[in-house]
């Protein structure tokens, strides 16, 4: 092995797992290396620092290692500037571009270190020339003549360290588990939540028609009524079922108060879509008062944006269902600026779509009552979420009453 | 066709599926039917009433298919009395004997009707000619020369009718759904539980080891201060781990108020129960001041009977666990009498066990955070459970809450 | 109660149990009943015929609950013609509109029975009366001056019978269990499946990426070579993972012959989308030999047509990915005409979304590894759906062999 | 913090994660550390070594962390030999007893190291003086005077490094998915089943009467007859099920080559029981021809122990079943020596009793159709188990082709 490189990596590299990690990767590729340098933190705050020899067989091989490597934070140590080639057709990623984890990364550019911005994962970074900035974008914004950043020289990722300060992320990070002190849980995420309002950030959630059904709806409008949530993703479904609810009291047909199948019920989520088709907008029929209160009520009259994203399940839909999915995510994106927590709620599909798109420092909590569906999300690269086991109507309104009391004390 | 035997059935026969049933297992098995009387009750409390004619290619099948419809409550015309076989040694069943439902069912003994005691299902009929009594047994319970009940002529089957009053279990009747509203479903438990108790009846819970993990011993020890539940099914597990959280705080490990795993905590649960041990039960750990509050704590002061059954995955076990199962088995039957109702929380294989012996009668809830576990319990023939998919931390809790928000108004 | 109405309905309606749901819903919803004629078919082909008056407090009620009887097949003794009213604008339902089942139906006319079109449910009938034909249409494409049919006068429905033959669909009718032989599952569904086939209609597959990842996309690229199915609707996973496991072995990365994750791999599936663009078309990279083989290959070359709809948690998508839902809808009913099996594979967002748009007499089979896919499946109204818990990986291999056999058999 | 003490380890420490988890827990428990020696394995085949002073603001603080430390294979520098105490009663365990782990495990006596016996985890350690041995046993083992070792002074632990050769348990270490490529799955299982083999080691199989209601009973019995199967762990249902299947062709009344409920099958696991009764054993079944083929027969014929543990849900049970749970789980741990890999087939119950009396070091492959279970398996302290999602009924006949393959290229 006389093809070799040098590597270093700086941070909580050894508590975090990082040194693991890299070592394992080696070692697996073939690869084999020798420690120049290792500085271990010796106090709790104190970061580590390694230097390596990285070696393989190969040119190519060392290039696949480093490559490899880079994702979890390790840098070459000289640095070249970013290699950059431009797209020869619309949505058509030049062979050996970069793509993206949802870390954060920046890259070298004429010298300087510049922040990729809106980061998420499996997309492509773009140099704007003109004003030195760099962008994350999907392969559908990709277009004709675009610069596109190539291989990982000139790139740096800053892989998440296990947060040190006790907090809910530290308790159960990925982990998804039935089993768990409930209450415990519930007044944690309370907590999680207040600090992060308490910075000035916002916080988002992602739910499914599960919510309304199971009866959390009237919990749901009152958190956001109370100024809790800042913005709300979610379907056809979760409106339709909300408004159907404040028109009828039933949720598919079924009573709310008494859980019973109402005559004629199987029309009602039709009439009220309907209804907002002839106001025009859910906020027309707000407006108007043919809806007067409940999850959409609560948002329009507090400003909250809400951002419906069409299914091909959907009946209707509602005229505010944004019913191209590329067009939607689009707005996720747009939407998810300054958001420090992520509420995802019975709901696996816009769970997925929200998680995509969420750099992996965005505290991320999903709760649902099946384990597969949190493990999925993780499994998609959503890796921060902390999975919930429980049902939005049980989980709603413990979670309202948990930030009641801790406000109040 | 020409073997033929008329039948006769009455009751809520058609709005119950009995009817059915009746024709499809006459048709599904190759038979066919005449309609000789059939009268409808025209008013909701009226019962049907139909005789028939079953005919079939030979006497064998047609006795198969009687054999088969007597399970839905059908008689023969002429009831014969009930056929007695002696068991030729202990454990070994006479061929052709009678396997029971877990409906209500008398036999003809003597040209006279009597009521078979502690029905349950796949069990036999043992008759007592001395005093003109009949019981239910298990297979292990049978004798060398007990009276065995053969076939089912002189057998009646009270098959159980849909409700007519409108209550939980009209309600939910064999469902299994997380897409519930979670409060309307907890406060018609509550009033079900409260109108079993005001008829006298005695209310059963059994239970897992979740219900102290997640949280919820506390609520389950008030239910039983409270006086709303008379006897408590479970196993090691559930004991040890309300014991260690009552002497560490913890639940094997874990911290139950913070959710962290405590350091040593996996030695808490060994310890709990060697504790036990050098006081010589639980009674005796909470007499002396060993036990000061908790699941058991309330029990043993409350005089109410707890039933702790064995499994091959107990650590211990604690001295008050009956090892072996079929003594557990015969314990859980001897406590049964006079319940009205069994909430099932967090264990299949307790429910499971509870469930067989149960007539069809016993209002019976499982409330499990995996739909699957409801599901079984159904299909292992506890066909009268309503499913409720939820976590025991959050519906201990909610249920005491319910209840004591009905008894206050 | 002295406001009434005679109703009469005729078919296998005890055995089907259709006569229970009909006596059920008019005690259930406060009314009554005297039986006038009650005829049961005697023999197992016989239909059953019943003429029942129908008693309620208001003629409002008796509305209500003719209403409700109407969704199982009953008819009332004059049959009007069925009342129309014009939409007073795009999108906006005339009050009291008919809302549909999924059940055949057909309207009275001018004073003729014609069959409604396109059945599917919750949806509206609108009639076009220059040529005397009535369609069922969703609510997105009603436009103002529309005729629409109102309430249920003039409406008659079939409601679907209990099978009489004994098929795979007598043998588990609306079942869902892991218990089950396997194998014995697997042939009937085979069998069921050639019996389609040799009757001249369509076999639809629905299947999500599962089918890829677990290793089953080989299996189902030979089913479709070898014309076992006559349309697939899937997603834009689906069809990039396979393009990624022709392209590079993988899915998602992962290895399909070793299991192992590929150093790089996460970035084939957004080199394969990009190939594809490059193309144009998948059609186009078949046909430019880029794509050499696999399931998007089999129907390529044997012109099978393939339906990729868009959702919000696609990358790329690829070019033919319909990325509008509303469009994606209705170009899944225009595809649906002659199926008469839909098998559904591991996945639940295009189940619902295809199960919605199905007729109730198409044969449905939903294989997914968690049985709660399932259930919700039905409870979404697909009741006619069969449950298998299995996993694609394990399934379609086992599907391809029982076709085989039984083919040479 | 001015108490400190120096504690060395070495091995795969770095890439096994165990330096991260040594200086993670240290932190986490409020000491500090300061590395003193850090040698790195250059090499794949290179153990790293770290000698660390580790500080703490009290001396029983210093215990606490050097105590948790321990359980990841840590050594105080300064081996004492083992401190000792006898039990004051029989079942009742002294304060600061030491509880196990279940890596392997050796004790200084004597200024000697000698391995402690029969490993498990959650168990005491007892020396034997007079021949200097050292035997882990459970609690319900323990007598009064027998020798307990307390806390962690003079006790050291194996803890498991990640396996370096590529095979099965690398591949998939600690994972779960049910979206993996299965026929992979199958064919390394079959691989490793056969290494394990070849080393003279033997394979258990732990079932539960899945197996047979999913048809998978007769590839079990032909596993068993080729041999690659040495000893069955299960209970009552599963050979009753079997026996049912071969005196019947049912299991639990149902048809296995039909799949259809059978008229009257409700009684014949109970026949199948009172047959086996008649006999006096499962063996004499055998032996007088009642039992003719199947699981138990082949395990019969071949010698292959089986062990059949109660349960309170058991029918019967057949008189081979062990009721007593204390008694069948010593039977387990008599009968686990020498196995080198264990398959675990859909039974939670079953697979958590004999995962607690499993070394970490034995392959354990859990098989279940329901991802819950694997990770239960996994959280109850079985942390070396691989979960495969699927069923009994596809898995097994998968698993026997595959080696049957194998064997013959």
């Amino acid at each position: 092995m006389n093809h070799s490189r040098e590597i270093e990596v700086e941070g909580h590299i050894i508590d975090s797992g990082i040194m693991t990690r890299v070592f394992d990767r080696i070692m697996d590729m073939g690869g084999d290396f020798e420690i120049i340098t290792f500085d271990v933190g010796k106090k709790k705050v104190d970061p580590s620092f390694a230097r390596i020899r990285v070696f393989a067989e190969t040119e190519a091989k060392l290039d696949l290692i480093t490559s490899e490597l880079h994702r979890y934070g390790i840098r070459l140590i000289d640095a070249d500037n970013v290699r950059l080639l431009p797209a020869e057709a619309d949505r058509v990623i030049p062979t050996g571009f970069y793509s993206t984890t949802n870390h954060p990364t920046s890259i070298r550019y004429n010298d300087e270190w510049i922040q990729v911005e809106n980061i998420e994962m499996d997309c492509i970074i773009k140099v704007d020339p003109n004003n030195s900035r760099a962008f994350c974008i999907p392969l559908s914004k990709l277009r004709k003549g675009d610069y596109v950043v190539l291989g990982e020289a000139g790139v740096r990722v800053i892989y998440p360290e296990r947060p040190r300060e006790t907090g809910m992320f530290e308790f159960m990070h990925g982990q998804v588990s039935s089993e768990r002190p409930s209450e415990t849980i519930v007044r944690k995420i309370a907590e999680e939540l207040l600090k992060v309002k308490a910075k000035g950030q916002k916080v988002a959630l992602v739910g499914g028609p599960a919510i309304v059904h199971t009866g959390a709806g009237e919990a749901l409008a009152t958190l956001i009524r109370k100024g809790y949530i800042d913005i709300l993703f979610s379907g056809n479904a979760l409106a339709t079922h909300d408004i159907e609810s404040n028109l009828f009291g039933t949720s598919l047909g079924m009573n709310l108060k008494t859980g019973d199948l109402v005559t004629g019920g199987h029309k009602h989520h039709i009439i009220a879509i309907s209804e907002v088709m002839r106001a025009g907008s859910i906020a027309a029929a707000v407006e108007s008062g043919v809806i007067t209160q409940g999850i959409m009520y609560e948002c329009v009259k507090a400003g909250i944006p809400y951002l419906l994203a069409g299914s091909i399940r959907d009946d209707g839909p509602l005229p505010d269902v944004i019913t191209d999915v590329v067009v939607a995510q689009d707005a996720i994106r747009a939407n998810l600026g300054d958001c420090g927590m992520v509420l995802m709620i019975g709901t696996l599909l816009h769970s997925i779509a929200v998680g995509n798109c969420l750099p992996s420092y965005v505290k991320t909590i999903c709760v649902d009552i099946n384990p597969a569906s949190v493990t999925k999300l993780m499994d998609r690269g959503t890796s921060q979420a902390i999975g919930v086991v429980s049902d939005a109507g049980t989980f709603i309104p413990a979670l309202l009453a948990a930030l009641q009391h801790q406000k109040e004390t």
